[in-house]
């Protein structure tokens, strides 16, 4: 008899739900996506499904229908009938016997939530504290994947440093970006963020802040930065889908200008806004 | 309201099982272990479970009882009544709403499977075929983590080459380990095999190999070589806990040695006997 055990349970094999050989669990098999709606309207939907795709096809994840998805994420956030939401889906290559090496024709998962998302307007108008942390994830950063631990270990060690988000600083002592969100400095009339590689996501939010950014004026240089000159920077921001844009006022527990968010920072605020 | 979907189904996030939002699943934010039992009895349960230890150690998972993961291991190794088994297991951190940075206080999930662990002889008086990939891992390879997606892709790309393992090679050229095992070379009367490091996993059946090695009066040097310098040894072989040690006799397509399994590989698969 092959048998499995669930807490302290034991339970024949066969009659495991499905979600047990999930090999989204076994290896982080799987990719995710993180969309928002602002007053009833998910933005940006067709950026996220296209990178889906990407991360999907990086991964060699086959079997998936963006179509399909599209109506389902469509049809949950219909459901949940909430005007600004948060949704998280994941789709994961299938469920199986634990086997690194996959069979062919497996039925990928998905699972979805929708939840309400928090007011972010105190992050906004006070803007939030950052520490760094070496970036000990994986080289292919560009896929979306459940591979996760390592930012997971990165945030809550800055939340025990009382920060929001942890600065990964890769071991040529250069800055990547977030844990989960893109990360830029203004220094006079330049923008500047890490460049896309493998190392880094291709984050929309990111690509959204420096559409605004070239609209009121800013040059933007795409090149990584270290902390050192982070901390000279006049204004610092953070990027992520769930709160789009949101000052630095501390890194490292050292002030950022005059500690409150930059005049750029809140401009930039202000023109996403007009995407949305 | 909140809501979940899984594939087309709406659930109220209420009603979902708690597997549903397993951090493993999030995150990978769990742990496992893989021992084998040979003829009923199960091989070097303590070292796997001190390695245990420190794996929920460096990932600060707590709440764990080790001595309650012992009798459930042998509970369930009991029960199933297999002779020769492979038991898998791993802990998570516990379900909760997705979010990276934890609560304290979570109750950890534990999920075990006993299977019939299938003949190696072929593997063992044939050995192996290899393909070397890029070591895409995440830069704490000490921790037996769930994050396994760099595993699966390259021990899926080695599969696709008609290789049993592949070989991970880092950014200095250098080989690390195997996708899922310890990686050794045998140049004269010499061992050669990665030294520990945060990048490797503390293998134990890697301990054991080089115990063997000790006894059938080889040198060993721990540090790591070039799959050039691989290619030139007079023998290769890779150890892991499910098959012990299995001779490789191609790797990157390429002979080692006449294209048999070496002389010392099967005096170190007889000296492992004695083990077990």
């Amino acid at each position: 008899m092959q048998i499995a055990m669930i807490q302290d349970r034991i339970v024949p094999v066969e009659q495991l739900e499905p979600i047990y050989l999930d090999r989204g669990m076994y290896f982080g098999d799987g990719v995710y996506e993180v969309v928002r709606s602002y007053n009833g309207k998910i933005f940006a939907l067709e950026e996220h499904l296209a990178r889906l795709a990407d991360s999907l096809a990086a991964t060699g994840i086959t079997g998936v229908n963006i179509d399909r998805i599209r109506s389902r994420i469509q049809k949950a956030f219909s459901a949940a009938g909430i005007s600004n939401a948060k949704i998280y889906f994941h789709i994961t290559r299938g469920s199986a016997p634990r086997n690194h090496v996959w069979d062919d024709g497996l039925e990928p998962n998905f699972f979805l939530t929708v939840t309400e998302l928090p007011d972010d307007t105190e992050a906004k108008t006070e803007g939030i504290a950052v520490s760094t942390h070496p970036d000990w994830r994986w080289k292919r950063c560009d896929i979306k994947s459940l591979n996760l631990l390592p930012n997971v270990l990165a945030r809550t060690d800055a939340a025990k440093k009382g920060c929001e988000e942890a600065i990964l600083v890769n071991e040529a002592g250069l800055i990547t970006e977030g844990a989960a969100s893109a990360f830029f400095a203004v220094f006079a009339q330049t923008l500047q963020t890490t460049h896309l590689t493998t190392n880094i996501l291709p984050s929309i939010t990111r690509k959204f802040a420096i559409k605004a950014a070239k609209n009121i004026g800013l040059e933007v240089i795409e090149k990584s930065l270290t902390p050192q000159q982070a901390l000279g920077a006049d204004e610092l921001f953070i990027a992520v889908t769930t709160k789009d844009i949101v000052p630095v006022v501390r890194f490292d527990a050292k002030t950022i200008g005059d500690g409150k968010p930059g005049r750029y920072t809140m401009l930039l605020v202000e023109e996403f806004r007009s995407f949305t």
